[in-house]
């Protein structure tokens, strides 16, 4: 596959979603299982961590859940490829940098489902889906566990799933939600915010999962725990801080609107202004930049950049996607001017004063 | 006069200049004289203030060569019409600030000539023209000058023209010019000119002449000296010195051009959007955003501004014009707002892209 056709690979979620997609961009259930009878990948020879992955496909292959768009090799795939993968969260930063054999990403036709055979654990199924939906993952996961359950889990009655990190052990599931929420940073709400996540059992990080710093006011929340409580149990409790992390950043951009207005409005157009015409930006302060701009364009007072479009605006800007885009690897500096021009000519698009 | 025509009061150098005017806005001849037989308006009560403009407001409506536009008593002006005159460069701020009788202003229908009467001497004749034009502005003001000497100037043999302060005894002639050196500005070589300047006699000074800071890479170089050189000699050394600051700064542009073209392609670009969609900005920004606009254009980067509306929005984002192009006094938010607001509609007109 081209390196550009790969950087454009399906996600359903970057079209957007029903619920609360003005904030929400997109829900995530993560389930991690383990064959029974196999040690943890770290310990599995080249040899067993490729028969796994071939139970596993041959299995796969036979469900009508999951129609898949490829698979690929870890160590198949250059570096470009694999990071394009960890831009669009399909792998996770670790597995791109693991090069043994069996160690493989599957990618499903219609963006939704997607598995790693052999990172920490022998399967992670992941299921992606645009704004608050987190049940309707779980659904969807739930169809795509059960029919590879044949493969006989390693599941302990008492600690349900295990897993090779004993964080995982239980139900194994992480639901993630990832939300866009300036408002609440404008106002200096954040460090509250995380304070009472993690109180009640919630991590909160940037747009790239652990250790990742927050850019353009994107954070991913998820549960910390998955030991104790039921599947559903947990995805409420996700989507009940949600819910009401919804509503306090709307309230927070109507109380900064009425506060000052022309200040809001020019950071927004400023913003814009940089974004049209920049020739050379960074990776941070494009993403701030596009982050006054999807609050500009939903508020009505940008242009009306869609959703969809931001959302893969947010993608193609990385630096993986931008290098599969030319075709070739940039230097730094290049980088940031292919960055330029790419949201140069895609925002024109939208320009109707 | 409405203000808003107040405010558009003809300049002649507005439309730029034949000589070097990619770098020099504006050259300007400024001769200072007084009456014999009266004393310095400092020490004139009113009625002498005034017996003295009728001497030489009668005068001047015999010379062919002042077609008067307007004539106006200071203390007949409102503050914003004072404050519109300083930005134009037609009254000393000092002169804003009296409100004595007999205190003058005169501007020609050229917008060439203007005269402030008792002001710290008697006459102050002012001719401005666009580019590098030190010469011609003498010429004219040499006839306006003779046309006047008729009222019997104080003048002593040794010391040449009295003036009220000593130091502009003898010619009582300045000659300045308005430069615009982003290119120098940029590599940091600014120290080292004003050095230069002040060595030769020439004093460097911000857009607005004495205590007044540099804005948007413009600088006004004028003679310290007035004493003990022909008039001749003082302006063919001014003009010396900027024309190696021509030749200086059209240099640094290109070097600055070789090193790093994405970068400054980026900077400008950045003026450009910021200057195009921003909704509130306060002057220096505005200031510094049309200089990268001016150096962009000229240099073929930019959209082509014309270089005399470049001159004319210098001085219409100034906050005088901008409450006279309103029709009242604005709150300091409010002229941020409404400078922004004539950026983005003016340069509209140029966006070629």
């Amino acid at each position: 596959m081209k390196s550009a056709d790969f950087a454009s690979l399906p996600l359903a979620w970057l079209s957007g979603g029903s619920q609360q997609s003005d904030i929400v961009l997109s829900s995530r259930i993560r389930l991690a299982r383990n064959l029974s009878g196999y040690p943890f990948p770290a310990r599995c020879d080249d040899k067993k961590r490729e028969e796994i992955a071939g139970k596993i496909l041959e299995r796969l292959s036979e469900t009508p859940f999951v129609s898949v768009l490829g698979t690929w090799q870890m160590d198949g795939l250059d570096e470009l490829r694999r990071n394009v993968l960890v831009e669009r969260h399909l792998i996770s930063p670790d597995f791109s940098r693991q090069t043994g054999r069996g160690k493989v990403v599957v990618v499903d036709d219609q963006g939704i489902v997607s598995l790693m055979i052999n990172e920490e654990d022998h399967l992670r199924i992941q299921v992606f889906l645009g704004g608050l939906d987190l049940f309707e993952c779980w659904r969807i996961a739930g169809q795509v566990d059960e029919a590879l359950d044949v493969l006989n889990y390693a599941y302990d009655e008492e600690f349900g799933y295990l897993t090779a990190c004993p964080t995982n052990t239980g139900t194994a599931l992480r639901a993630s939600v990832m939300v866009h929420i300036p408002g609440l940073e404008i106002q200096r709400k954040l460090g509250k915010i995380i304070r009472e996540c993690n109180r009640v059992g919630l991590t909160v990080r940037g747009m790239y999962g652990e250790g990742s710093e927050s850019v353009g006011s994107l954070f991913q929340i998820s549960n910390q725990v998955t030991l104790g409580q039921r599947e559903e149990e947990l995805i409420e409790k996700v989507s009940g801080v949600i819910t009401s992390l919804v509503q306090q950043e709307r309230a927070a951009r109507l109380k900064i609107w009425e506060n000052d207005t022309s200040k809001l409005e020019d950071k927004m157009w400023r913003a814009w202004g940089i974004a049209r015409y920049a020739r050379s930006i960074e990776s941070r302060e494009a993403m701030q930049m596009l982050s006054w701009i999807r609050m500009g364009s939903q508020m009505g007072i940008l242009p009306q950049v869609p959703p969809g479009e931001w959302n893969r605006l947010i993608l193609d800007i990385q630096q993986a996607h931008l290098q599969c885009f030319e075709g070739r690897r940039l230097a730094e500096q290049e980088i940031d001017v292919a960055r330029a021009s790419l949201l140069r000519k895609r925002l024109a698009n939208w320009n109707n004063e």
